[in-house]
């Protein structure tokens, strides 16, 4: 079964959006050994949209067409579909009370085309949007499979993972092999540093195959076997995963492609029991923001100071006035109080501070990309490191933020 | 003139890279005013990409061919093209030196596959790449012209806009329309509501016409006008804008592809001369580092508390003890208290306060989604508004920080 991804939307013909969704489908498909030799984009338009359907019929058997699902008059998508393969569409009633009960709670009116977004092939089958309004929609029809998803990347992936692709790999031949991949990530080394140091590895493995991707100031290898059945591929990954970790362990922080070092550094917290908050300057709560975006993180995280000028950092959280006059606030000393006054203050095991230039302009005469970051423990250790990111302003927040989590892994193993 | 974008990457069908040269290019021939309704993809297969040559001279007038210009063997765009139109590529000797040049100063051996990166049509035109070594080239045969770029975007995008963009200016009809487009920001309507409001003038509206968005929690509408110049366009924009906000002026907040909440905020606190200073429970710290990821925050923001637990907000923020048991955490008296304290606190004119439930679970018997937002300013005013949001745990917060930066715009205008 050859796939074919057509993208519906003119405000990608006018470059306004990156089709990051095409990507996105492209990449689950090769994961579970679905081939796809062309993509389309095309606009808001039926007889264009037809047009492609047509073509992309010549040489696909499955079409996969995002976007033009919402509510509004250029959402031409699901009835244009209709038409041409001549099927009736019905309303998915559950969707329907889902989409009248959101209107109902957040006290908005409900306009009637807001209703055709829970339309389906009645000869096909819907599937239920978690994030969004619009199902999604399947239909086979001789030859050819034709599936219908939302554009708005948080509800095509959520419904794509959670809905679609079950149900796509149900109609996938049998006799297919087996596909197992595992996905390991990394901090502290770069894309073409971790190619160079596994090169001949890379290079003489044929099953698995070990692909690197440059992630968000991350790296993660995808490492994917072939085999007859699950047992089989688990067997080679694992034997193939050792060999990698023996030679780049030391930056191996966890495994699965929805995984982060947030994640890893809160599991290791809620494990140990231990506490943290955390003052920031430079990162202005970002490191908290990031904190908190995994579940449960009300069990070792109290809160914490962001002190964006001097005043703050020596009246509310306590930095000593001589600190900031003889180092100032881009400094060793400083870092290290406010990791250990906002550990007191917010009586926690560990006290984390971020302080530095975020750019584009220097500070205490330091150039931008300069973050100290402060850690003090419960055992009374305090410490404080230095770094120089060149990664922008808002990159070098985000790096320290990833810098100040490993910091706080190393610690925490 | 039509044009079309044909990407070919078997990368972009893996989905490991995202198709950004696309967008790039969508939207500077959109700028300047050719029209374009396909783009395609198509793997580095030579008898593919002849296929979606063929079709592509159906439908388009201008082809743009992106990648597949380097030295290695998947590298296929030039020969497939050239074999394809049965015309003579040659050698662009001063591409050729330049790449010699760079292998000598880097000291690196210059392999022979490199040369083909300086071959061009020899009766078209070649590019210069100021960022790698695979020249462009361009080729006009009968009613189609074909252009090849390379696929790097540091390369692509230099290329275009300095070398490509200007020949192709000279190649359009001068009788061409001039295109100007502006785009208008709303908060606190959906995408549906809004065209509902709208529907009768968009549906009447050929010129200037109007497209809806949504984006994250937000919604743009895209006016763009066409005329015979940009004081034509200009002209025609002002007045449909005026009669759109004449309708839906109530949400809209600022205007601007790039234009953002918090960046209306900021302006507007800067403008004013206000400072501001928050308290985080549910949100975490993301307020404060929304706010400061626009550039110059440091003169108006001071920074704020996050307090994710009940006795954080007492001992350090100072809530009484008395709210906390009688009202608890979630309530209009505790976001109340936390945006006047963290006000006097962090001596600023305004504080705001978060408190709420993300999710999943409730808490104190208020559903996810319930979220107070305080607002305390200088003039002894504090109020609190509750809401009910439903977009999931880290939706919820999203959507806290931009009901936080609504409010604060209200009151500051």
């Amino acid at each position: 079964m050859i796939a074919e991804i057509i993208s519906v939307g003119t405000e990608l013909l006018l470059g306004q959006i990156v089709n990051t969704d095409a990507t996105f489908i492209a990449k689950r498909l090769a994961e579970v050994g679905i081939n796809s030799y062309y993509q389309t984009v095309v606009g808001d338009n039926p007889v264009r949209l037809a047009e492609a359907l047509k073509i992309a019929e010549e040489r696909s058997q499955l079409l996969i067409l995002t976007g033009g699902l919402g509510p509004t008059q250029d959402d031409v998508t699901k009835g244009t579909v209709a038409d041409y393969l001549d099927e009736e569409l019905v309303m998915d009633e559950v969707a329907l009370k889902y989409i009248k009960r959101y209107f109902d709670l957040s006290g908005r009116v409900m306009t009637d085309n807001n209703q055709k977004q829970a339309l389906y092939f009645k000869n096909g089958r819907s599937f239920p949007n978690r994030n969004g309004h619009a199902v999604g929609t399947f239909i086979q029809k001789g030859a050819h499979a034709y599936l219908l998803v939302p554009g708005p990347p948080k509800e095509l992936t959520l419904m794509f993972d959670t809905e679609v692709l079950p149900f796509l790999e149900t109609l996938i031949d049998d006799d297919r092999q087996y596909i197992l991949s595992k996905t390991l990530r990394f901090f502290g080394i770069g894309e073409s540093d971790l190619a160079t140091k596994l090169n001949t590895f890379i290079e003489s493995q044929t099953n698995p195959t070990i692909a690197p991707y440059a992630g968000d100031y991350e790296v993660t290898l995808r490492v994917t076997a072939a085999g007859v059945d699950a047992n089989e591929c688990q067997v080679l990954l694992e034997q193939t995963i050792s060999e990698v970790l023996e030679i780049v362990g030391d930056y191996y922080y966890g495994e699965g492609e929805k995984n982060s070092l947030a994640n890893t550094v809160c599991e290791l917290l809620l494990e140990k029991n231990i506490t943290i908050s955390a003052a920031e300057s430079l990162t202005g709560g970002l490191f908290q923001s990031t904190l908190i975006s995994v579940p449960g993180a009300s069990n070792y995280f109290h809160g914490g100071i962001v002190s964006y000028n001097d005043a703050i950092k020596k009246n509310v959280l306590g930095v000593p006035a001589h600190v900031l006059k003889e180092y100032g606030a881009v400094s060793q000393e400083c870092a290290m109080a406010m990791a250990d006054e906002v550990r007191r203050l917010f009586q926690t095991d560990i006290g984390i501070s971020f302080t530095g230039v975020a750019g584009p302009l220097e500070l205490e005469g330091e150039p931008p990309g300069t973050v100290w970051i402060g850690l003090s423990m419960s055992d009374g250790t305090v410490t404080a490191q230095k770094y120089r990111f060149m990664h922008g302003r808002t990159g070098n927040r985000e790096r320290s933020v990833m810098q100040g989590l490993d910091i706080v892994r190393r610690a925490l193993k």
